[in-house]
């Protein structure tokens, strides 16, 4: 049989927002690190599907223990672009147990009444989790900064208040991955154009994603700008092109497997005696 | 290509709880209602998933336009007889954003302080969400009553407490899917050494699965009791035989298939003329 191709760079590294990185420099219909097609890339996602579930228990496994490792995959992105079903195939192969998923809306009144990032502190991973953010703190410096809701320094404010926040989370265990899954106007048009022609998308369809539509470029700058100050050591962003969904989820699936194989994880050794606990329990 | 089996009795007739029912009377080796083999199961179980998938996104579409409904799966069972396999594999099969998990572990010194039911209240499904109980307030007479930990009253006054409760959940909106997975003790031990035998599941083994294991016929008992006063028309109980994992899955699958095909949903159809957002889409 074949072998499935893999990525031939790594995505930790390829996709990832360094110095000088420019987003418009960016193909979104690329597939960079990878040169399967289609059918290569859903291959290749089904095969590391088990690997992904079993490193994601050992995470786990390892917090029963004493363990203080987790991961935070912290997912933006324009309407449309597929956070959603990213979400839904990372998850579905890991042990709801271990997962803590938070869908960050528009605030509520509760939670404008306080600084941005109180809703975002309650939603932190636990030890041995998983923690997705689908949206997040960055909301704050992005839809802000397109619609001027907040001004030039208390932006500022905000990203230094992100960094400090994020290297605590690193600093307390925390592996956090950050994605921007980036697909491109046109393929935005298709996608929206798409959900109101079929009748069981067509829930999906809000009028204000087309508001928002009308400022691309104004979020396109936010964006850089939001690269620009908060691309870290402690949680470097990486733009994942996605245009092609099927490459959006392996290079994902690819950023997670690499940040859970950085964590060294072992399953525990509990302390039993085994031989005396297999008596036990043949005697029971 | 040969049709694969399905069951030819319903799981929510066969596995009902009804006027009568004596746990003891269930083989928890047999796969009532289904005729297939491990092979037909796994093929059906892999089948219907993008069914129930389809069903849960109808149940959550339907709440963002108002809609009411949802679903609460309340399973319970004796270690080792699969709860978490199942909790897995029927979550895998949805969109996370619209499933709610809570575990329900031994309660924290504060939950402790309040009444049995604060803790459960707190996590019951919102509106359009498929909620599922790891163990729930069943607890708080199974495990009660085998210690002891509550007199007969008291009981008597949380059996009471908790149909009241399950009917005004159903009133509100809710249908409540209880399952109890069935394993034998003979099952259990076996269970009980694999996990001794693997490095990667021992960490799973815990002395009290063995302390509860010796009162094995009082939990039986209290099975049964809970059974007796709490399978109500609003919330009846499905006793699903647990040995064969595949037969168990199927059937909680079905169970959760017959649910909410029960409630009748339909993709919202939202006030907007469709012609004019395709131009509208079209233009931007």
């Amino acid at each position: 049989m074949a072998k499935t191709p893999t990525f031939d760079k790594r995505p930790s590294k390829i996709l990832r927002v360094g110095k000088g990185f420019k987003l418009q420099d960016v193909d979104p219909g690329s597939t960079p690190g990878y040169d399967g097609d289609k059918a290569d890339g859903h291959k290749l996602l089904a095969e590391m599907d088990d690997k992904l579930g079993g490193l994601q228990e050992q995470l786990f496994a390892e917090s029963r223990f004493g363990g203080r490792k987790r991961v935070l995959l912290i997912l933006q992105a324009m309407d449309t672009a597929g956070k959603g079903g990213i979400v839904n195939h990372v998850m579905g192969t890991m042990d709801p147990q271990g997962v803590q998923l938070a869908t960050f809306k528009a605030p509520t009144p509760e939670e404008k009444s306080y600084d941005f990032l109180w809703r975002i502190e309650k939603e932190v991973p636990a030890a041995g989790m998983m923690g997705v953010f689908d949206r997040s703190h960055y909301e704050d410096v992005l839809i802000h900064q397109v619609h001027r809701w907040a001004g030039a320094e208390e932006l500022e404010r905000r990203y230094a208040a992100i960094n400090e926040f994020e290297a605590r989370q690193a600093a307390a265990g925390t592996r956090i991955v950050k994605v921007m899954l980036h697909i491109s106007r046109d393929e935005q048009k298709e996608r929206l154009l798409a959900r109101l022609d079929d009748p069981t998308k067509r829930w999906k369809y809000s009028g204000t994603d087309l508001q928002e539509r009308a400022f691309w470029d104004d979020y396109m700058d936010a964006y850089q700008k939001a690269f620009d100050k908060t691309s870290t050591e402690a949680a470097p962003w990486h733009v994942v092109p996605g245009n092609s969904k099927w490459y959006a989820r392996i290079a994902v699936q690819q950023l997670l497997l690499e940040a859970l194989e950085g964590l060294d994880l072992q399953w525990p050794v509990p302390d039993l005696d085994v031989a005396l606990e297999r008596d036990l329990v043949l005697r029971s």
